[in-house]
């Protein structure tokens, strides 16, 4: 299939190399310059313009927030009214979703992933995929090519985007509430690995609580695999749903403020998981 | 081994019918008549008194709460002299446990367990123990008749309740950012069902979100498997720790008043998992 | 002097009237037509466009929110570059009055005021002052006009909307806190206007405690004196801007979910106080 | 009358004096020796057990927690069943005002006061009392040794001390809340003076405000007036009646978690305005 690639950050640049590996012709472009040098050795074309990108069956996005998928759809040399289907990978709000939905004429899918770099080069994301079904059926092999699996959330578009931004907050609220479990653990005698094993043996066998618990067992905050402010963005995302959706979501208020305490505190270089750095803080242990 | 078992609820019945079933003398002994007679039928002795239960090697006690056992060791024909080792299984503050530490001279293991009843009945529970060595090992096999694996927690015994407490506290926070992320969802015209697919499709896949998140997928919360006044307690158990400690605990703060306007509106006998009632009357869901 | 005033509604026609009555040639403008026929009738010139209303010395704004001030200043006919200097009553971000001072070159002064509509007909506002000095002491017999204090907060507009923002914060964190005491004294038997007696006579004896106390112990919720949507559109304005100062507010938090449940549960046109209809819920209190 | 007074700590020695001064014959015990000499001196008693203290007409008491009222009623020479009518002045929980009006067959009032030591010498304290209606009669020219003003609250005692530890969480509250607008306000370059006057001189001027906003703006939290200690155990006081009523009450657990954060980090010496250095730590403010 003919592809365009926009956005071309860590998680893009993986996700379009797998592209260009699974056969397809993939024409990419980046804002910034120098980020295409190996996928454009690798067979990948460069394109000018994000809409000359956007000439072909699908154009992807993988950008870091809404204000960035804007400038690429509705900025000059946009793609709004280009004819390839948009496929929108970045985190972005679900308003933003809609939008361009009806910016599209329909001819848009939302398709938010789950995973990390080194699960992007390894083309084991997961994908959250809601649109049209027969746009949904045209991704398939893209999605394919990319991750392990694909979660068809029906034809709203917006649905992944929430599904995602969903996902994200369970992750910071696993993270908090574990490092104030640990806090107690800790203060009470407990050392944090003892508390993580009983959790992770028993009921709490996840990758999430494997993968974070480890971090907080052996305060690996820096450099940021995830960054607070980053973090903080998705949890504003969330606050931004949740009021427009009227939903209250006290655990989302904790999270929101121990991720400002962690960047007023660490830096704003420091892991989404410094929530809970703001935990120990509280609790006095240095 | 001459084991003693005071406290025939539904876990403690099936803990002491495993041991009775793995060849041990069991001896046992509950408040209220007529709990003991399947176990009297299977080869158990039954006790007129608890001290008169803890005349053997150990003595096992599993009850509802700080206040039983206070009853069961220094009320009248008490076990805190008897020459049994105590094995406290239940669910009691960390004070307590320290306490009885000391009133028994060292002679005290807390093993608290996690597993609800099936898990009791199938030996299938998970046992956090802790207490001096020599007494963990004489204990082993007993563990070994009643449970899937057990976790050492080192030699001080109360340390296996803040692990327990913790466990409990970390239960009732996943549930309700799942009934948060969930109630956001729905109001987002997202099914609740498909958020919680991709949710342990990916990187949530333990048995708590799993398990919990069918009941709140299906609105199963009477008759209550875990009632909400019990997790009340827990979670009260969890907040004195936490104040002894100097821990502060918000998304603590947020399940226990989820607790309290579940047992206000939807009656005492709630699952603990009904904070997610609290959650959906907050959004308006009917 | 000759003063332009921008946004009649019921708060901007009560202090445009107060501003003719002492003696200021007054031109007025609003989007919508038909709010400006007693002020006219009183002396008022009536403006075709922002622009018009801003030939004079002064320019006056008092919108609904950011985006309506934006519109005044950056669309067509818009004052952004008109010869008067800006004087903006409305509640906005600290962020826009930073963009606003920037934009008009330093000619513009942030005033938001502090009072209810009978307030401001009767020349009784509060208001909080920030710009450049000079610019302040030029627009001192303005404020007389309309207001009974001026509290000059330096010479950054910005300042202004802070303090107003937080401000509008504080009253609903008093009436959140005030909700939930009346509950758990409502439960234990006693009444709520008993507990405000005595707050109110000893060390609460403040009109924020005796007006919405007033109105908790009456259940005066609607018709809406500030609606609860523009009570949330406040907390969002102190929710952005403690995002971006990295301040945590918890109990900002509380206020915001407990408007989001008042909205969802009550319907839009619910009062702000209605925060205690959503801790009243909670305990189950009909 | 003759009156028996039990707890010469610093408030009830001024307490105990007032009513010496007043004409009335007062004897006095307290625990620790060394309190009473002043007040011996003045013309009061010395009773050597708490039954001897209450012999006479009325025995009032003033201690630090339900324990020590706890102690000198139902321990060894308590007042129990001694033929004074009690007057409990302490701050103690609702549930053991209800236990000893019980005990004391009805002979019992609750009068918990609002006012620091310095209002206690002044007798300017107020008297937050309920009872039987003859009771409260009897009391009368007692609390006018005592207070500037009685607050009646109807025939049940607990209600009396379920308006005092209220009013103890609307000053925690209201110190909390100021404190976050005021770091919100440092934060973003305006004074925290600044707010404060902007505050108390519009709908805040209470001396909730005026005071502890002083103690704020100066950083005065050592030594400390009342200890966040004292503060956390009134918190307590509150949160176990809320839970025994069903009331979240979600402010509350702010104020607890910013009182342990407190403690934990400025010592058990700090005041209980010190949760504002919770609030400032959070902010990332030295």
């Amino acid at each position: 299939m003919k592809v365009g690639f926009i956005g071309l950050g860590q998680m893009g640049r993986a996700m379009a190399g797998n592209l260009v590996k699974a056969g397809h012709e993939v024409t990419v472009w980046n804002r910034s310059p120098g980020r295409d040098e190996a996928l454009v050795a690798a067979g990948a074309k460069r394109a000018a313009t994000p809409a000359e990108a956007a000439q072909g069956d699908v154009v992807m996005t993988m950008l870091a927030d809404d204000k960035a998928v804007e400038g690429v759809v509705f900025g000059e040399n946009g793609i709004a009214d280009a004819p390839a289907l948009h496929v929108g990978h970045s985190t972005i709000s679900p308003a933003l979703a809609d939008r361009l939905t009806q910016a599209h004429g329909g001819a848009y899918v939302s398709a938010p992933v789950f995973g990390r770099p080194p699960a992007a080069e390894a083309a084991k994301l997961f994908v959250a995929a809601a649109g049209p079904e027969e746009h949904l059926q045209r991704c398939a092999p893209l999605f394919e090519a990319i991750g392990q699996r694909v979660f068809p959330l029906g034809d709203k578009p917006s649905a992944a985007n929430v599904v995602k931004i969903s996902g994200n907050f369970m992750i910071m609220a696993a993270v908090e509430s574990l490092a104030e479990a640990m806090a107690l653990a800790e203060k009470s005698g407990v050392e944090r690995a003892q508390l993580l094993e009983v959790l992770t043996g028993t009921i709490f066998g996840a990758p999430v609580y494997a993968n974070y618990g480890a971090m907080l067992v052996e305060d690996r905050f820096k450099p940021a695999g995830f960054a607070a402010p980053l973090g903080l963005k998705d949890m504003t995302l969330v606050a931004d749903a949740a009021a427009k959706a009227r939903v209250p979501m006290p655990v989302l208020g904790v999270v929101r403020d121990h991720l400002l305490d962690a960047i007023a505190n660490e830096g704003e270089d420091v892991d989404w998981a410094g929530v809970a750095l703001a935990v120990r803080r509280g609790a006095g242990i240095r």
